[in-house]
């Protein structure tokens, strides 16, 4: 398999780790984001990220978009994995996805193939990945933006869908509609009717087909991206680039450019994004606990008890998501657990440390 | 009013700190038991009862039976109190009450009265409690051993009930029967009958009484512990000690002694022995919560929020105590908080040091 861009260079890995995830709070922090954890063992969801195009004959060294607090972190973490190529690209400050990827296109050659991925999301199959991949490549050598579609499980409201078109090539289609985050009737429907496929945040495009298409429909964002290299020199002015928009990439530009094309692919994906989210991309045991860390389970059952070093004790508790950091715990019901938001709003409020 | 002994010398409150109580676990631990420490906040168990003691008009100093691990603590804490004037008899191991009890007893006089007390008990309302003490004092100065019986308020299966028979004096009744721990049809009958108090483990009774009591209904415990100071000395030698039977006054004395007697008092007294009787011991606020730490209740109902440092964050959750000490975090439905005992034998069974 060859995973070639036009030029017949190798496709150059974008990662996005400029977030700063709050919904797995309390573990999941300002300083250490989602991104730098571990979940479910081993690696970081980072440095996973980064293995899964760590094949030098078939990826170029990444580059990775970060925050300026994490790069020391971050650059760490890559060494660790015998990444120590990547080149980082700081952001004085997060400005979401348009202007974060548009730094990563000025950096590389126009003809490049860039593959952008979030540092933050699971993927449990990495062939299907990587298939779906060199499916997407001549699409994207072509001049096409080529977003990956997540095939929906379930009716989910918190994604995303992109409505698949006429086929282009074997596996790809035309993205025909980006929808925004529907409410659960409209969800079902997506569901039913198979045409639809979860925006996962994956893409691959020639930073050259991304850099004219913002030019096109975001031009204040990419000429702001263009000023604050200019003012900054080597990395991008500070309070240049804060004047940027901030803005997704599906708002800039997926949603308006005019050769969009979707690959759908099954790849055991998930973007991790509530504790409900990483109790189901765990294996529960029996009594249909997931247990990360420390704890004891007694007469528990389908809790998610997840600690970083105090020993959880749950007794005669169904389905609680149970999270102990060193100076935090939560308790809250799992299906509920995107309500830590509200925790978050409340300790954000009155400036809590513990954020 | 004079609380006074027979020999009109003061009486000598002997308090009893041995136990190493684990049913308030995680905050109780072996090396700090429940009355070691503040319990709604302020002053400790420990402290408080030997503040409602501290009146040297009234009492004598107080004699504190104590474990031999927690000695210079229990010393600090009642320095702290301004009651250095205590004396400190140290039990080489926990052997139960009547042990404990047979230490004080010989280290004092004779006819010195000696009220003996747990020292983890909570006690709202100071003055019934010496109402009752002095009207008890006459008829333990004349020979009786007397309990004071705390007024159910509900049906508890967890306490020992003492029926109460003839009036001897004023408020006091003879002790008829000890009855142990009932079940829930029986303790609904003792409720309804309004003729049973619950033992509450508080006791009057001259020092010589007791003494003769132990050598008549258990002389091996009466000789074991004279044998362990003859032994010992200063203290008592511990293997002579270890060898003591551990049986409790109930057991060992006031279920068989003749001239027993009960004073019903109502105290707003608790033995807090569960995460439940602390929270019914506290003021809830308006969503029925008791917090005590740091605490964020979101949604939350009816709960226990109990926190030595991490905060605490509920979201979305009804009638859970969850508390949360340093290196452990227990999660359990409030009414079921008894169930600790399962996680604790599941701990010791480990030899986990957070127990």
């Amino acid at each position: 398999m060859t995973l070639s861009s036009a030029a017949d260079r190798p496709i150059v890995p974008v990662i996005l780790s400029g977030g700063s995830g709050t919904r797995l709070w309390p573990l999941s922090r300002k300083a250490r984001p989602k991104q730098m954890m571990t979940i479910g063992g081993g690696t970081t969801m980072l440095q996973r990220t980064a293995a899964r195009v760590g094949d030098r004959d078939l990826f170029a060294a990444p580059l990775v978009v970060v925050g300026a607090g994490q790069a020391n972190a971050v650059a760490a973490q890559l060494a660790e994995l015998g990444a120590s190529d990547a080149q980082l690209i700081v952001e004085p400050e997060g400005r979401n996805t348009a202007p974060a990827i548009a730094l990563a296109a000025l950096a590389a050659g126009p003809d490049d193939l860039l593959l952008v991925m979030p540092s933050d999301h699971l993927i449990g199959d990495a062939d299907s990945f990587a298939a779906a991949v060199a499916r997407a490549a001549p699409v994207a050598a072509d001049g096409w933006l080529v977003t990956f579609g997540v095939r929906p499980s379930r009716p989910e409201t918190g994604y995303g869908y992109i409505r698949r078109g006429e086929a282009i090539a074997e596996g790809v289609f035309r993205a025909e509609r980006f929808v925004e985050k529907p409410d659960a009737a409209t969800a079902e429907t997506y569901l039913a009717d198979g045409g639809y496929d979860w925006n996962g945040g994956i893409f691959l495009f020639r930073a050259g087909s991304y850099l004219d298409a913002l030019a096109e429909h975001a031009p204040d964002i990419a000429g702001g991206v263009r000023a604050a290299l200019l003012a900054g020199g080597a990395a991008p002015d500070a309070a240049a680039f804060a004047d940027v928009r901030a803005e997704s990439i599906d708002r800039a530009v997926m949603e308006h450019a005019r050769r969009v094309a979707v690959v759908p692919v099954e790849m055991d994906w998930s973007d991790v994004g509530s504790w409900q989210a990483l109790y189901e991309t765990a294996t529960a045991d029996a009594d249909g606990n997931v247990v990360a860390g420390e704890a004891l389970a007694i007469d528990a059952r389908g809790c998610l008890l997840q600690s970083e070093g105090p020993l959880i004790v749950a007794i005669g508790v169904e389905d609680l998501a149970v999270i102990a950091a060193g100076d935090a715990v939560l308790i809250v019901p799992r299906a509920a657990s995107q309500r830590v938001s509200e925790a978050v709003a409340a300790l954000r409020e009155r400036g809590d440390p513990r954020l």
